[in-house]
């Protein structure tokens, strides 16, 4: 059936099946003009937007619904993840052609509860409407947090600057799929990066466990690449940030692709983007400790790949004899 | 310049700088991977968003972009309202295309502040990018009450039902932007109605003035026409509404373009939608008291259009004589 047969409130009514009701702090879900919602008393509360859309963000081509609902939850988790805090409410838009099958959208919200479930997320409200070309996604998370967050703004000089999981994959997942023939490479090694860009998991345990650590200054999810990103924390801290190339966590998954298909797999880590991991400082003295508790706790490794210092604001990447290295820009939506 | 010049930082700089920072409650606001927000201790988060997308909710050809700003800010403003509520935080999610003129998007900013900061609120967070078809713009509002929310379901038998201000305009005034020919009316009736429709005035103290009073029971914004948004209270509250159409308050400008442009003024007030007045029922005997309390607080007048009883639920307009008439229905974005 399509969605034009089922109507707007027919539609409504079937997002409201597939996505189940009830949740703590939820007074008025979906249906009415607002959702009214009881956030937990003294606690900061955490709010990200974005916007997804066909041909932009991604192609319906290598992404189905499900993954355009995953994703689009998954990359404002991942933001959530990034100040330290617990994501608890979303509010979610979707505009898709009048043609578009209603087993499509029913996928798409599957997709998003299936990435937002395992963290209590309650999807509270949203709007639906046609699309005059393609699917256009908005997501809105709300979060909460106790503590103070961890802001892009607070790197200090001393510090080292470290990064959750490995580099590369997502940027080596997008290659692959944009990629003509597929590169002659094991299926499991396709899978993986295929799988890091479609539905990326964000690191929400570990930036609640990051950000309840006094040792750690600022954080960030990497988002638009570690250059970008890293740029980021340098230029809102005012710090000059310098990072070992050699010491990047780059996927092997990723390294193999990159060799496949004739790219620089260095470069997929630093300009690549959308790892959705966290990139983060805190004081030299505590990362071992930091890198062991992490571990313990959440099970994902955590690798130093450079340091904070004073100095002119931006990023530097040296390589192994200490030699400074010119590395592209990462995404940027409108190319300067 | 265009926005393809400027870049996504350059724009998100300018932006901040256009809209100013700075507010009651807001630790972080735009440039971080989430706002930071403080919300009133014990009160209820009221939560909604909207997604407006060229050629289907607007016209380049007659919308420019600090009208698309306003109104875009000025609808989830009037889900607030129709709650009861005080609207707060805004996060805001723009694509447009890349050759996009950036004092085009500096309007935009421009409308949606116009619209927002009478109410004082501010704009937290957003999300920017390339659109590869149109302006899409995401406006997801967060806002307030300590007291109960006025919900849909609220309307009970022996309910009076009213409406604050007039019916009609906008669609009168979308009926003229569409029109070939300007229909031969004095230029002020052309300009309300015009107006009516690109810059709706969310009806925010009204709301709250109204959610603050026992008596009043179910209310709903009129976004997409009296038929389908007296239908929704209708339905979620499980009530019979019955309207009487020679009491409905239809704009005087409404009735003079249905008479120019041979459209039925009724058809205007009934389904036209986008009026962004409220709906609201209350007890019949606190009728009077709450016309003239809210007269009096805010200048705006209430008309009584019909009561609510026992029986199916749904909606019923009836004549000067009392007959059931069959009225259209009003807008829905995937038509059934």
């Amino acid at each position: 059936m399509r969605v034009q047969a089922l109507g707007e409130w027919g539609l409504i009514r079937r997002i409201r099946r597939t996505i189940g009701s009830g949740a703590p702090g939820v007074c008025v879900g979906i249906g009415d003009d607002t959702a009214v919602l009881q956030p937990t008393p003294g606690a900061w509360l955490l709010a990200t937007t974005d916007l997804v859309i066909e041909g932009v963000h991604f192609r319906r081509r290598s992404a189905g619904p499900a993954d355009i609902g995953w994703k689009a939850m998954a990359v404002n988790l991942s933001d959530i993840a990034a100040m330290g805090g617990t994501p608890r409410f979303a509010l979610v838009a979707l505009a898709c052609p009048e043609e578009t099958e209603v087993e499509e959208v029913d996928q798409f919200y599957e997709g998003l509860t299936a990435a937002a479930a395992p963290h209590g997320v309650a999807l509270v409200g949203g709007d639906t409407s046609a699309s005059p070309a393609g699917w256009i996604v908005n997501v809105t998370l709300l979060g909460e947090m106790t503590g103070a967050p961890r802001l892009r703004s607070g790197a200090r000089p001393g510090d080292v600057i470290a990064v959750v999981g490995t580099l590369g994959r997502s940027a080596a997942g997008l290659a692959v799929l944009e990629a003509g023939l597929r590169p002659d490479l094991p299926g499991d090694v396709l899978a993986e990066v295929e799988q890091a860009h479609l539905r990326p998991v964000a690191r929400v345990a570990e930036g609640k466990w990051l950000g309840a650590r006094d040792a750690v200054h600022a954080m960030i999810d990497l988002s638009d690449g570690l250059a970008t990103d890293l740029g980021h924390i340098a230029t809102e801290s005012g710090v000059a940030a310098r990072v070992a190339l050699p010491r990047l966590p780059v996927a092997p998954s990723a390294g193999a692709v990159a060799q496949a298909l004739g790219l620089d797999a260095l470069d997929l880590a630093t300009t690549g983007g959308e790892d959705y991991e966290l990139l983060f400082t805190m004081e030299r003295s505590a990362a071992e400790a930091i890198a062991t508790g992490l571990g313990s706790a959440t099970g994902a490794a955590v690798t130093v790949i450079g340091e904070i210092s004073t100095g002119t604001p931006g990023v530097q990447f040296n390589d192994a004899a200490g030699r400074a290295v010119d590395i592209g820009q990462g995404y940027e939506h409108f190319h300067g």
